[in-house]
């Protein structure tokens, strides 16, 4: 199970208790995305969690990128835009999707109030039809208002700087800042699953493992397992990736 | 004359062609500026520099800071919204404003296209009612299509990191970027003219300083008045003034 998968089960999980005014959000929502591809000229994307869609927005960006003309306005039957993630630079998008699925816990149970006073921040590198990389900036933000089911997310995609260090999430009602460093996803692991997962890419078997580290194989094997959720990987393969991808091993 | 007086000046020289669809664009540029309001919690301010009105826009900002309540729409007759620039800190305000006259005369004489393909963007102090300064991004977008003649302009304020840098205009079509330095600044005077500034600054007399620099009396004016004209100050105090908030002397 990759990160996406995790994130789509954290959403589905969600009861999705909506007023009687959730089509006008929705509207008012599209008409957002809509003006700012507009005006800032970047790519707008508003996905319903719930009824699985997404409003995809184009401006100037989408051009220069080669994905979309400015103007246009793409509606797709997915809340994951793959064509845009595909000009992601694949390190940044695994910490992307890892940033995004720790902002929606954040959303979900850690801030205070509606979590639409909040919005996730990040650098990425995102490639032109020429295979050349450029600094974009990428937002995220839920459009709740007084719910903890989050049915609609506005992601903004526009020309950045490089080199502005880490993700934040920011409470945009007080201008408070969390960061969301490298040690975050560090401390997945536990020094222990660390080790496991060093021997597990050398090729060690859990019974070799069990004996380097004077341990059963039980408890190997329940490392592993653990290991496997905490990365939301379906097997060690992928697990290794990953952890590589996120500089843990 | 301060900035704010030539930046009126030059805003009024335009010949204003609009098309028939300028009230539309206007309306449609009015709901951007709410739905920014409402989604990022700044503050946005929508100026007609020809009809000089201004529609502001508040998000959770304008609560924060003492200024106006959240979902509160203001309307006001002037394109400078004071009550706003009065909560940003004196040094930065005077750098905005030439940054600002940069943007303008870069937008009109410079970009290559449509001016609404840049935006200006730097980084603010802003006092919230006990006095405290937060950073704050300030950018401004102008709303034109294929026209020289700009009319709109769409100024966002919202909470932003400390420390980002120097004012930047950004080409929002291909991600390009200019950097606004102090040098920027510096370079408004002749290294002449920032001598005889210096002097006028220690209180000397024309004459006094025509007979240090080895120069005549009607150099020495002559070098006063394009200093007053390139500070846009109204007299010497005012030019001292601005040129130590710019660091220049």
């Amino acid at each position: 199970m990759n990160i996406n998968t995790k994130l789509d089960e954290e959403f589905s999980h969600q009861q999705f208790r909506q007023g009687h005014d959730a089509g006008r959000m929705e509207t008012e929502y599209m008409t957002l995305a809509r003006c700012f591809a507009a005006v800032e000229n970047g790519i707008a994307v508003l996905s319903n969690l719930n009824g699985r869609v997404s409003h995809i927005y184009y401006g100037a960006m989408g051009e220069f990128l080669g994905i979309a003309g400015r103007g246009t306005h793409h509606r797709i039957e997915s809340i994951w835009e793959e064509e845009i993630l595909s000009h992601v630079h694949p390190d940044d998008l695994i910490a992307k999707q890892l940033q995004e699925l720790k902002f929606f816990q954040y959303a979900k149970k850690d801030c205070s109030g509606d979590p639409s006073g909040y919005s996730l921040e990040s650098c990425l590198r995102m490639a032109d039809a020429s295979g050349t990389y450029h600094a974009v900036t990428h937002r995220i933000f839920y459009c709740n208002t007084n719910d903890r089911d989050i049915w609609l997310a506005l992601c903004l995609y526009s020309f950045g700087t490089e080199g502005k260090g880490d993700a934040i999430i920011r409470n945009n009602t007080n201008g408070e800042v969390i960061r969301l460093t490298e040690n975050d996803y560090t401390a997945i692991l536990s020094n222990r699953e660390t080790s496991v997962l060093r021997l597990i890419e050398q090729g060690k078997s859990s019974k070799e493992i069990a004996g380097m580290l004077s341990i059963s194989v039980n408890t190997v094997n329940r490392h592993r397992q653990n290991i496997l959720e905490k990365l939301h990987a379906g097997n060690s393969i992928e697990a290794c990736r990953t952890a590589k991808e996120l500089r843990i091993i």
